[in-house]
């Protein structure tokens, strides 16, 4: 793989296996651990670009399966790819359409070629494979790219788990022969559901292959958080500790500190842009409902030790003004506020990290047994 | 009235009545003639106060009726005045709530002393007066305030408008005796309903008053534009010269410069952030909808001599998946560059009155008989 991308770990924590380090990408440095905002359709709901970067995001996802029915990749490479097209200029990710086909699709026949489906869109058959889903990637152009993976859902026997595993193994060599750009780094996914033996035979199998990054998929579909605990603790250690980590869809505060002290490096949820849409401010580890009548005279900044724009101009008031009026710019403001929030506690790791006080800071995030965001 | 308000006229067209000038506050200078964006609700929907910054706007309204019902006007004062609630620094202006109260309320019962309604928040009776709104208008602090008045229907007999005429003139003379703040300009609205001799008796009972300055009110509310043009050509002229002279509601090219030419300085209108919340952008005087097939693949940006950050940032193809995907940035995008459209319309024509060729160059829309935007 292309030495344009490369990890560098900057500190080990003595405690845990937690590590601070920067990923190098064609659009820039991505220091880790971080949390990474998601812009399924080429955008961050509600969010600018210009307003995305004040929040300190560095990676942005996107998604393959969304912007291959609307508006296909073709016109996202039409108008210069896929950072050009949205407006962002750092890092990117795109998923690879493994998990939305397999959790969103009703209408879907699974095979050893792919999986066909039929677009919710205009109801035609689509053909997704893992040579399809690297070439959708390839033409939407962000630094990393995922491979075509099949996620089981949950719970699901061992022996279905095992085969979509086994698929899954067989997909990624695949994908491995389509990906056809030295800019674009490929990341393997490690599948195995709730099956710790499973997990670490994939894990053991794909670091052989050398790819630029892994990843940790199949969680947080409906498993007990100490299960996906286990599996984050498990997987993670038999990742090459030279490539970065990244767990899949993960992004609160107790599973985002556990699997970083397991060392995962990367992050990513779109709990921060929904909850902002239901009026949820997420503050300092709890959840604010906006519409709460405490709110209502309450002239503080969300949280008065963010620098964010929402903080560094509004008063909880008006943003619980807002949410009352179904004002959109309420959903703004909520949403730039809460994707702050989450890449600032990373960020937080990451300095107690380089200064291995991770334990001391963090340490009851990995010991409490549950936290409020888990509530609903 | 405060010295603190003052207009100063900087030129006059030689072939119409058309005026450059600057219309100082305590919040800043206005550069008129100028569009002024809408905040209803304390804010500019789908458009935070540094993107609206950027599209040129000073001065900005918000709505007394509206501010009253939710949040009310106490928790806007207790939040440090309208402009500090709502993170706008510049000048700002609150209508009476009287159009709204003649034209949103259902239940309502006029009578010399005001109007009554029912509150649609709660169903609670509003008893609103001259008074009663002065003191709502005072604990908002916008820097321009404005009289309440009663705003006739169209159609209506001569009969019932030069009664609502003779009421708006008794009630202003009570606006003026309860307005409390010499940091805020309390301005007299002018009506009259299509009765031009009407508009004319009003015009000059109120010019007689030494306000620091008018409104020309009751107009688009479904009168052909033939007989705004009519209005505005008949009343402002009317008005001092030294006061400036604001056109309520009314935000469509043709409609401004021929107000303008009639020597109307201010502007407003909800039309910019509400066709962009139906994908629609203005462009240089035409109406795109950006659902239309022509845009999927059209990569350059809406205006290629706008400067606003919609224009410098994205291709119509983007905001045109946007606006597919039901995508809420699209609306903030298109908020943005159709604010700053119309504002720039406005400044490109005071830059021609400034230089004398303000019929030189917008000559074409004082004469023609339609735009395309009256369309729909
Ligand atoms: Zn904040
Ligand atoms: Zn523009």
């Amino acid at each position: 793989m292309s030495a344009i991308f490369s990890f560098q770990s900057l500190a080990r924590c003595s405690q845990t296996k937690a590590r601070a380090g920067v990923f190098f990408t064609p659009h820039g440095p991505v220091e880790t651990p971080r949390f990474m905002p998601v812009g399924t359709l080429a955008n961050v709901k509600t969010v600018t670009p210009a307003q995305l970067k004040d929040t300190g995001a560095q990676m942005v996802l996107s998604n393959t399966y969304h912007l291959h029915l609307q508006p296909g990749e073709a016109i996202v490479k039409g108008g210069g790819g896929l950072h050009k097209f949205m407006g962002w200029s750092g890092p990117m990710l795109t998923d690879s359409g493994g998990f939305q086909v397999f959790s969103l699709s009703e209408m879907r026949k699974i095979t050893e070629e792919g999986v066909k489906f039929r677009s919710p869109h205009d109801g035609q058959i689509i053909n997704l494979t893992p040579e399809r889903s690297i070439e959708i990637q390839n033409a939407l152009g962000a630094d990393v790219i995922m491979a075509f993976d099949e996620c089981p859902p949950y719970p699901a026997t061992r022996q279905e788990v095992e085969a979509a595993t086994e698929r899954t193994y067989r997909w990624l060599e695949r994908c491995i022969v389509a990906h056809q750009r030295s800019d674009q780094a490929l990341f393997g996914i490690v599948q195995g559901g709730v099956y710790l033996d499973l997990r670490s035979q994939a894990a053991v199998a794909l670091a052989k292959l050398d790819l630029p990054g892994y990843a940790i998929g199949g969680v947080s579909v409906g498993e007990p958080a100490e299960l996906m605990a286990q599996i984050v603790q498990t997987t993670a250690p038999l990742l090459p500790p030279e490539k970065p980590r990244y767990l899949m869809g993960v992004g609160t505060y107790r599973e985002m500190a556990i699997a970083i002290a397991s060392g995962v490096d990367l992050f990513d949820c779109v709990i921060p842009t929904r909850w902002a849409r239901h009026g949820t401010a997420m503050v300092q580890g709890d959840r604010w409902n906006l519409k709460n009548a405490k709110f209502r005279e309450d002239f503080a900044p969300l949280d008065e030790t963010c620098h964010c724009y929402a903080c560094q101009n509004f008063s909880r008031a008006y943003i619980s003004h807002l949410v009352r009026s179904q004002e959109i710019l309420a959903y703004t403001l909520l949403s730039i506020h809460n994707i702050t929030e989450l890449i600032r506690f990373t960020q937080k790791i990451r300095e107690a990290i380089l200064s291995d006080r991770f334990t001391i800071e963090f340490g009851h995030w990995l010991t409490e047994s549950g936290t409020k965001e888990q509530e609903d």
